[in-house]
């Protein structure tokens, strides 16, 4: 069997591959040895939103009586872990099989097994062997081992916290990044003692520095431990040892920076610094016609780029030509209120030595904000001073991954901050501190 | 004293334009008879908006076992009217007072009393006499009365509302617009039995023909009576009598049409066809230097195209000459789901001969949705086919009238659906559906 295309992995980045690749006519394979989906859908982005979904909710109910509803008390009410995961894992479960039904509706063979590359534009599956003019390798990444002296404590990766039948009382998370600090409020959103170890020197790399000062001292109003830099030294009679510190340790949750997961292959490929899959401005690795897109190309470890990788590529191969240059994508953490930004941070806006304006505008002073009980947070948009592009923009609030989007819209199109004054805002809406923020820009916010 | 601008009315046209006023260093009074931010802030958008806010978490609490939330019991829980009011209350209070501190802070003085316009830029305020070298007037509207044939029945308008003790069994609401679909909607959420009764044949007039159908079949399946086109006979033991059918009335909410609140002047104002005051296009009534906005315009009964009014006649009047031609204002109903309208409709696309294709994606197939337990809805974007202009885009979402802004971004520049396809969402994330009715109108969805 000869295809056009053959894919290993079908995450986010490797399943919308194989979708467009259908869609466009390419004669397409998927190859993924455990879920469709991928690690996103089963025990990633959906099913880490799904239990968040849960806790938020839960945290929400507790203050119903503000709300005007009688008949709740806190002390009656309580998270059940096991159906909190039953929901994930039917939504998981749902989304899946809307995977599988999208390929087979776009006409990709589905194979399922584990990979190998051989030469030649071969791909062995198991035992089975198959040609491929094209080969997209999109096979992910996985969080790195935690150290070997800690090796002994209840360490578990997030696939496994979907089989845990009970949650403990005394919760570690290691990890660096916004997976890490979602997993951390999680648990103590459901009333767990928390304590989160980024033990690199990148703590939240990536995010604008006003964030991340924002979200050190929401983890610190939040009463989770943070410990930065330091790694833990032993794990004994239940406790981690971190920088003199003792602290109880009943799991230990792995959210560590990702390395990638290399499929075996007859060819050796060549690595990028971190050992990922080095690939080209067009996503191919150092075979000729085998792409690797996603995690396992270092490019990204955000679900929407991987996907966005997935379509450019296939465009490619159809010779359908443009350049890949995301700089507008959104970076997302589901926290409670969430913490959205797309474009630039302050910090890359100074070392490019561009003159930009800050502006600002809090949620206490919106309407909409104070019906929905979500005050807590802002939107700050940082603009070309001269022109008035917007170049970036950060927002905190309840529902700011889905706000986001307003700002990438903006962004895509080169938007200034007078077309986001001049954009009229329905009112009473969060949105309107857009508007708000634009107007600030300009000259001055009306409601501020 | 003299004054360089006088604004009569303190509702979101009015305090806007007087905020705006100050920011530009012009001598600013508003004179307000009532309550600051006017029934905007008092008894319409806010109020409403709030007392919605508690029935919907009313409504959800009631399904928290599905989120894995255990120890609710729907026989248990109950909306508190008196402190759903109070909430409301609060709330608009603060925004009120909001209102004033924004107004004096901007050097606005404010008047208290009623406004009569005298002639050579006189305005009298009760008995004090102040000058102005102009005047904008944005006095508002209010509903008509119901017909004198049911003029003895229980009728109360939503100012009164906030003073109900307590809401009685039966409930009818008359009106034809959204504020009435949302108002029926809301007494529905807390458990009345609700009679909708639109007698215009405009029922929703101004959305989109494939909203208004959707509409009408969500208040048929919530079991909201819903008699179109007819008016109620007469009132009698209790009963409304209309269209040959006799509907239980405890209560009559009037959300009819509204009619301008025209101040008492001197000189005589030039009226339009339906009695609203007559304005050019720069908002200048047939008096020179006197100004109509808002509601009083007839021109729109929206908040923020009220606002807008206000600081395009402030800009004006300070010499920024600009053209006031809001086509993307958008339409919002805060109903559960909520339904938003931005740019143009079906019927106007059709009646302008204009080419169009309509691109959908359907919540089913949205993830966050999914997460979030919102998967009713979809959204509808209408884009001119042979460039890809979008034109219009209909959302029907549990968060449309937020997610309704990223029309509102692209359309203020005039995006394409390519632009819309493009603009890499975050995943997961709601605003995903932009992304794939961009793709649809293209070519194909991803996951459609």
């Amino acid at each position: 069997m000869e295809y056009d295309v053959v894919i290993i992995g079908a995450g986010p980045a490797g399943y919308v591959a194989a979708i467009r690749a259908g869609q466009v006519g390419l004669k397409t394979a998927i190859v993924e040895k455990m879920y469709m989906g991928g690690m996103c859908l089963n025990w990633g982005c959906i099913p880490t939103k799904a239990i968040l979904e849960s806790a938020k909710i839960f945290s929400k109910i507790k203050h119903a009586d503000e709300f005007g509803i009688d008949g709740i008390f806190e002390h009656n009410i309580s998270l059940n872990w096991e159906k909190v995961k039953g929901r994930s894992k039917r939504i998981s479960g749902r989304l899946s099989s809307g995977v599988s039904y999208l390929l087979k509706k776009n006409g990709v063979d589905i194979l399922t097994g584990t990979a190998k590359i051989g030469a030649d534009h071969i791909v062995f599956v198991d035992d089975k062997k198959i040609s491929a003019k094209h080969i997209i390798i999109a096979t992910g990444s996985k969080p790195k081992v935690s150290d070997k002296s800690i090796a002994n404590a209840p360490i578990i990766e997030m696939e496994k916290l979907f089989s845990l039948e009970k949650i403990p009382e005394n919760i570690v998370v290691t990890g660096n990044h916004i997976s890490a600090v979602e997993m951390a409020q999680f648990f103590k959103l459901i009333g767990k003692k928390v304590t989160l170890v980024a033990n690199s020197d990148y703590f939240l790399d990536g995010l604008d520095e006003f964030l991340i000062s924002y979200i050190t001292k929401m983890i610190e109003t939040e009463k989770i431990g943070l410990i930065l830099k330091t790694y833990p030294e032993k794990f004994e009679n239940g406790e981690l040892f971190i920088g003199g510190k003792k602290i109880k340790c009943d799991l230990l949750v792995n959210c560590n920076s990702r390395k990638a997961i290399i499929p075996e292959s007859e060819v050796p490929f060549e690595l990028t610094e971190r050992n990922f899959i080095k690939t080209s401005e067009n996503f191919e690795t150092s075979i000729k016609d085998v792409y690797a897109i996603g995690d396992v190309s270092g490019k990204s470890f955000l679900a929407h780029l991987a996907s966005a990788h997935g379509i450019y590529v296939i465009n490619h191969i159809k010779g359908i030509k443009s350049v890949f240059d995301p700089q507008n994508y959104p970076i997302n953490m589901y926290t409670s209120p969430e913490i959205s930004q797309v474009g630039m941070t302050e910090k890359e806006m100074k070392a490019e030595g561009l003159d930009y304006k800050i502006s600002e505008f809090p949620l206490s002073a919106n309407g909409k904000a104070l019906i929905e009980g979500n005050t807590e947070g802002f939107i700050r948009m940082l603009s070309d001073k001269k022109y008035g592009q917007v170049m970036g923009v950060q927002i905190v609030a309840a529902n700011a991954t889905d706000m986001i989007a307003e700002a990438s819209a903006f962004m895509s199109v080169d938007g200034t901050v007078y077309d986001v004054a001049q954009t009229i805002h329905a009112h009473p809406t969060v949105s309107e501190i857009y508007m708000e923020a634009g107007f600030d820009a300009i000259d001055k916010a009306i409601h501020k």
